[in-house]
């Protein structure tokens, strides 16, 4: 079967998207890159050593290009929202970075657009793509443990972000914990009820100061009395932490990190092995790939998005009960929302 | 230097009872094993076999006898808090099985008389002295993770006990969790403000006709703003899963359950190691030779006792509020009770 | 069914007979410890402690009792054979600490005694009985890996012996290398035909002056084609190293080393967990048990012993094998000695 | 400082030159791909990706290269000394795959116009460069573990290769065992004095009717009383195994193979983790990219190359050394050679 090749632009050359452009350009097949938007030199010299025939610093190019079928958002966050509705009233298939927007409003909006133009959503939960995160999925809907009883996920990043991120970043739980709201979403296959969560400014003052916590516990409760709990911390001395435990009737799937090597050193003290890893880019380098090879599968083979703005909207509402519980020191329903 | 003898006598050979009486017997020093109750035959033979002089069928022969310094309480629970009185009463150190009693009343009013009388009661939270635990408990109290933020503790048993024992049980928090809420006092070395609990009956129907459940989750809060999470199921297909983890400012300790060997099989679908222990007794094996020679030591230089009745009475309340949070659907602050 | 009580008496109530004495008189069951022989106050004592009716320092007691059936053999090892000899001629079932003896000619004549007397005799290598590596057996007998290629032993000690012990061990391939020699034997099920072995003198001059060697690598070759590398070494940095692989045709076995805990510390540096065990008494408790346990229900169920004289005599042959390779630096083939 | 950039040629765009040209045009600075030459229209299509300026089917193109520095020569083995004896006359660097031939005599003809021609030849043993051995080698090398005393690799391949690769392949001493003489040369930093092979033909009687064998063991004597174990099998159930240990006076350093996942399935009957990768081209995905990398920054630097000819000349030596040994049934001498 020859399947259509999906023609994509890019609108955003940081970090991320320089990740996508290179797996599209050189390891996906059955796209081709045909235009990337970034208004910086740097960026668009990156795009330079991959033969992209547009390189421009205007989103409307991309936006409106007539042979473009797909546009991958990757700006920054406060874009985000006006790019996907720009891009869903041209017709064109989206793939957003997570958030589409720090409000929950905007967000609404915004995907009243994407629903009523037609257009096909995918946003960027990448950690759903992870290979290991992946595979437990897999086994737990193949029912290898059985019945879910309770899930743990821990997630602790290296070393704190700038304070002009934090500010901007909407607070540790829209931030961070978001990706494990949807996690757990995503593993449970059900809905939260119930959010209980504890906050805390115990890392670093400078973050309390801009009015955001740095450590984060929380407690969901879904409908199926799957109780989730989540820890999250912004400073994690021994490297990045991304861990989670199913446990269920007939048994229990959890993930390890990866370490630097799986060298082991004996001496007098004990065994030693490596640190962890110790950035979100080399940790899940594989999930980037996966998303995005999965959204052009998605879109070749006429399947619906796998990840949609509704699971982006439904992880904020769990946030925002968690910065609710915190504030007012109790449990907080969905219901209350 | 020599230590004095401390001579014991030991009411209840039940299994803990038979555990006592072999380490106090054959592999603890400065001890001497005076006098064992038990009503039936079998113990006594048992006792038989380790040379003890008095074997009686009479808690007072041991309660009153001038030669015995210290009485071991192993008898059922509900005698427990009887013996302790009588033997305060006595004169006599007292080592006592948990919990003194299931009535938070009747645990006062036992500390109460332990108190007046001056003597001495050690109270059997025996997984303090678990070699994995303690060794986390002194690199805690080391400094090595620096300031504690979170700590997970997870309880699974391998399977439920009878009906009948769940219905003297006093329930999930009081049988089981009753440990953890230990453990966490332990570790974080201060005092619960907060309690978070939900408690499911999920595993057998006939431990919900019973008025208990057999999962619970709990979220503790510390006045120092540490928070436990503690994971409780009477069901794990895997074996007995005893673990626990503690996160701070400078690293991470945790433990991992003992499996039955250390061999791996490795072949074409993965690698393979063994199953988890199955019993509490073999995963604390040595925390019962460790408490009992705790207890003996401390009797020998004059130390305080290491566990005391308020450690009990301070885990029962926490029971108690957990036990109040599922109930009422909120969380409760411990100045409640 | 009831089977018949064995009545054993002990010879030597040093670190192995103490450990005998122990599980013989607490663990084992449907047996009954008539008398111990030792020399020494210290031992007598010990023995005071399990109720052993005859306590003597005449070996000849032991050996010459009309109540016993089975003797334990756990003196200095230059009076195994002779012991071993007499208590045939008595009409005993023996149970022995390997070697029999260091000269190939008194092996054979006692061994040549034992069977004219037509009585039971086991050799004690506790290792077969090692839980870890009698696991390994057992998949290897249920075909879990196929056909066996290659195995590999490790063995080092956390720290020489006195050099007085050295002096009358007869050397680092009798008296460390004949349990891997064994090992080999009784994982492949098959009989050695070549040896070739490298020995140096490393670790301490010392030794080398006692005309020893600290380090040794051996390579058999079975009639089978299974080849087997053994390495050896009197002093290990990280503890005592106890290890095995077992590589087949459909998989591989491996053992690892059990260490003090299952503790886990992360920091900065990377994961840290604890020292393997320290002492063979420790790492191999359970073997010694289960060897005794073995003993005791072969001869209640008229079986044939599971380790012989015969399985002494063949790993001294390769052990000499391995000696000669050394010496002449070059492969041996049994069939010259 | 600026570097020089090195304009580069290649030779071959099978599975390794395909990882050479990405490599060199997507991750590598201070490096351009000028030439790529191919027969295939593939290859040809595949270096098209990477904007490559000239893309030829003449080897000659690249060689006589005026703006060409230095070239990859990564064609069929049989073509490798022409290529480099050429490259070398033409004045260009070189980095060349494994073996430079199968016979003795032409590498070392090879060998004398490299050096007579002055050119940088650096020779693709590409496990020294691999993240977990290479961080072996560097503890090694920083005196973590003291002395050397023993060291163990073991390779074994997941499937043996077609019959047509075995005949041409030199045997599995110089095809496969061949890296981990290099290694165990690389490791010890010293030269070997002896050889003790042994080599079945256990897995596919095809292997041995080509005139291979598919399981070897050898024993490595070096100089410094250093002794090396190598075992390899073409045929592993379990997935490729690439391990080593290394045992020295103060400590040991043993490295692990990574898994497909760092998942856990615990169930009734044990804890299970994922199957080792599958392929050589996963396992040393970085290899590739370090050895490349190292190549370029040494040109950049006028620095020596780090692996050399003599290396590749000296492992095949021992290769030779371990086939006599088969054959003649003793220990060879590197003397005899």
């Amino acid at each position: 079967m020859l399947l259509k090749k999906i023609r994509v632009g890019i609108i955003g050359l940081g970090r991320i998207g320089k990740i996508h452009l290179e797996n599209l350009s050189t390891k996906i097949e059955g796209v081709e890159v045909i235009g990337v938007m970034n208004p910086s030199k740097e960026g668009q010299l990156f795009a330079n050593r991959f033969n992209v025939p547009l390189i421009t610093d205007q989103a409307n190019d991309i936006i409106h290009h007539p042979n473009i079928d797909a546009v991958i958002v990757c700006s920054p966050t406060n874009s985000h929202s006006d790019y996907v509705i720009k891009a869903a009233l041209a017709g064109k298939a989206i793939f957003c970075e997570k958030p589409l927007d720090l409000s929950l409003t905007k967000v609404k909006e915004t995907l009243e657009v994407v629903k009523t133009s037609r257009v096909s959503l995918m946003l960027a939960f990448n950690q759903r793509l992870d290979p290991h995160f992946h595979e437990v999925k897999q086994k737990v809907e193949a029912g290898v443990i059985g019945r879910l009883y309770t899930i743990h996920i821990i997630s602790r990043d290296p070393e704190p972000p700038p304070i002009s991120y934090i500010k901007s970043s909407g607070g540790l739980f829209y931030d961070m914990t978001i990706h494990d709201f949807d996690m757990a979403r995503y593993l449970v296959n059900a809905e939260v009820t119930e959010v209980f969560a504890k906050g805390y400014n115990l890392i670093d003052p400078k973050i309390g100061k801009a009015g955001d916590i740095d450590t984060g516990v929380v407690m969901l409760t879904f409908e199926n009395k799957v109780t989730v709990i989540i820890e999250n911390s912004r400073k994690c001395a021994y490297g990045y932490d991304q861990r989670l435990e199913v446990f269920g009737s007939d048994g229990m799937l959890k993930t390890e990190n990866p370490q630097k090597t799986m060298n082991y050193y004996l001496n007098a003290q004990g065994v030693h092995t490596s640190r962890y890893l110790n950035s979100f880019i080399d940790r899940y380098t594989a999930s980037y790939f996966n998303e995005m090879k999965l959204f052009i599968e998605s879109l070749q083979n006429d399947l619906p998005m796998p990840i949609t703005g509704e699971d982006g909207l439904k992880a904020m509402l769990i946030a925002e009960a968690a910065n609710l519980s915190v504030e007012k020191q109790r449990s907080i329903s969905l219901n209350e929302l």
